[in-house]
């Protein structure tokens, strides 16, 4: 991916966007690597992603960024271009169980993941050995109902401080303030342990369990101040029988759990992933 | 399954259950061909399914019911035995939509389908012709809020005068009323089309689409007085992404109903579902 | 779909090929309604599927084809233009199983098949009701292992009478000889009973009842000489376990293989699969 | 699982079995928790286990053993007793690779394998130092084509003076001898990179990706002297499409490794898997 760009696109649909889009960049010599497009017919709106790689006498990401505005500007278009080679600033935000922050660390040491897990923050003390041993600063910041704020500014100033731009709520299990929430639109992802909208809130595998429900789940989504109702990034399943209790759905839900998060992560990091309205287009 | 028994068994947990019905059995020289059991340690029910294949010189299903008593009373057991040859009476109640009710004839002339289709049943006339097709007798009772309750009736004297053991609700787009939920009730299964508990109550795959999910699925199971709220038998999904319309989804989601439905009354006429409050043990 | 055209493109990989693609259809008012492509980086070569809607002042798909010659020979391409609204013409050949073969006519039926099923042709007479039921014609041609070549060239006959561009095996159970695998190459899907390329040939069920797997599929491929190692364009698994018999494999599979073999039918009516070498491009 | 013995049995088919064990274990106030049977038309072989709760006067499970040996030689069973509360000691090897085995470790470290690690070993340094942070035994045991015996001796002096009852390949990329094969035999398990049968031996995701499959998969099976030819455990699979390179299912397939291994071996040491030939009996 070295000497390429990922571009993502948001704007109405028109005719000409896809032949401004490729002339522009066939012009600057940039070859395209990778894209897809989708219009949708319900918003009218439009989103591409395209990885296109640097020519030799092409201009630099920042010159791109420039040359591209008018023709962003003609098409009403939001649009990002990343240095496909830079890896996404992430913190890791955990409470008790551990299994899907010990998921993303392996795959962060193996270099499988597609970012730089650059802090953990918890609200427990009992991940410390982990993330220390793996050479990570760990923040443990105790909550209560009393100094929720306090502790999410402290929170906060750890995000800035560390140049945050993803962050991950790996059963992290404080639900945050409308005021984190919205800061961190768009920016911040969770991992609910229930294949959502069904059982929505605390003891998702319980609840599964009283309904009798014969798959439990997974799901990976953006988190807004409407608690577990943000635009899901993906969801997977697992088969359960009679035979299970709870304490097995919790089990069984881990391993959802851990592979769900982390291709929402991949989606996320790899810019795959364009917010419409409630919904979500992965581009995959 | 020639010369074979099913016997199923429901309980309260107590030592010695196994061993009494094993020794009733061998002491009548039933051979057991399958056995599963299952102690709920919410409720203290204890469940169990035994198929056993009557010797040369076994009692007869009738006389065998008759010697268990003592045992059923001893133990304070419902219990049911079935001529695992004999194949269920069910009659299908369907309306516009033909996926299920199609898949369900094919599997019924090929032989596949261990019951016996006595009666179609529907709201409107778009079945006839393939249901006469098949040999099998097609009730066209029309249905407005105001008439609801006297075409119940007609339903209802047409499973009666059919024997129907079992009614299938393959697509019938009419809420049943209390009544006849409860007339029917543990003998009627219904194919919705969400994975429930998501998106209860009239289109379903539209409230799935504009919610986003990443999977859509489909759930058999018993109806109760409450909508769509009986003891689920199976449940299966199947992966959507966001280029895909509502009516895709519909499309999609048909092949899931028909397998799903299928796979239930499998479940059912083989007598390996018994309920167990709101929810099921299932013996596959 | 009225009014829009399917583009598909194949070509070495080179710089401007999405330029001058995109370019070209604004020019002549074509509006992208979906777009994919991708670029093998083992064969080099280029593939790309676009479907565009034509303007009040478009040309007709075949000035379309035709203004589009200079940019194909400029770049290599082979392409292909197809009007969306038009309903691949369909031959189903079939055997002693009914299951796809009824599921196909179902679909086609209810007007979910984006195909137009123009004959049936079989070995056997067994599915000649429900085949004329449907209104179709169905012709039997017995065969022999000395009668084969004859046979075969009857089946050339019908296609060509009926102006066949897809010819499905629907659970066809004889190897087409090497001559008429040559003359359908790429026109003809056949659907096997396994997850290839385990179990290839005859009874791939027993096989894989007889090696113990956890899992049984069905796979949709085209047609080559070479028995069972054409180009796969869909699998699907479904789980087994140690209770299941040979017979049980074949009652489960079936299901599995109604499904594969009709999205694989979908896919290639829509022209989403691309032929690359022995493998296939599947624009979903 | 305290003070509950786990009973398994396998024998010719018979008349009267399952009497005489439900039978015996009522007669010394054992309570049955699970219980589970299979009886193989084919082989005629019948498998059984048994999860019983000791009652307050029951004999402690060796005496258990020995009671239980006059009903074992009239049924002709081989049968096992294990304490439900004790954990199976495992050792497991690996190369490079570490996915699986930091998955095991942190299921180890969180309580939830049912299994004790007391040794790893591997014929590459890499892995030291996540294992010793879990204060584990780490054991490097070079090897070439020509020590290869050598350092299998070593192997098995390891296995012996750890009191190992079950070795776990993850991902240990050399090929026992027959030798070592035939002395781990049923107690040793190893994870496939591939839905086997298909891709046996070397690189088998690199062939997935040359055939073109559209699902890759893992398995866990016995290993025996016939390379990927043991009895399988379980399997699983996932999908793939053609953006995908062969280090893209080397990603993709290494979730789906560390699931189906640690579910192998949760099935194994909760003493759930029989061995039928060259299948198994997987009682879930």
């Amino acid at each position: 991916m070295q000497n390429s760009i990922i571009l993502t696109i948001t704007c109405p649909v028109r005719v000409g966007i896809v032949a401004a889009v490729s002339g522009f960049l066939t012009a600057h010599e940039g070859f395209i690597i990778e894209a897809a497009q989708y219009g949708d017919p319900d918003s009218q709106r439009f989103f591409q992603r395209i990885v296109f790689r640097r020519g030799d006498h092409s201009p630099s990401i920042e010159e791109f960024r420039q040359l591209f505005g008018p023709i962003a500007e003609r098409f009403g278009m939001d649009f990002q271009m990343h240095d496909a080679a830079r890896k996404t600033r992430v913190a890791i935000l955990v409470s008790k169980f551990g299994h899907c922050l010990n998921d993303l660390l392996h795959r962060h040491q193996s270099g499988t993941l597609n970012a730089e897990v650059v802090t953990v923050i918890s609200n427990h003390p009992d991940m410390r050995a982990l993330v220390e041993w793996h050479g990570i600063d760990y923040h443990h910041l105790p909550v209560t109902a009393v100094t929720k704020r306090d502790q999410e500014r402290q929170i906060e100033a750890v995000l800035r401080e560390k140049g945050v731009e993803l962050t991950v709520l790996a059963r992290y299990m404080q639900v945050l303030s409308p005021e984190l929430s919205a800061a961190l639109s768009g920016r911040c992802i969770n991992i609910h342990h229930s294949f959502l909208p069904s059982f929505k809130g605390a003891k998702p595998y319980h609840q599964a369990h009283a309904r009798g429900v014969k798959l439990i789940g997974a799901t990976a989504h953006y988190v807004t101040d409407a608690l577990d109702e943000g635009p899901i990034i993906d969801q997977e399943v697992s088969p359960v029988d009679h035979t299970y209790t709870a304490d097995d759905y919790v089990k069984i839900g881990s391993d959802i759990e851990s592979v769900v998060l982390a291709r929402a992560l991949r989606y996320h990091t790899e810019h795959r992933v364009l917010v419409n309205g409630m919904k979500t287009v992965v581009f995959k």
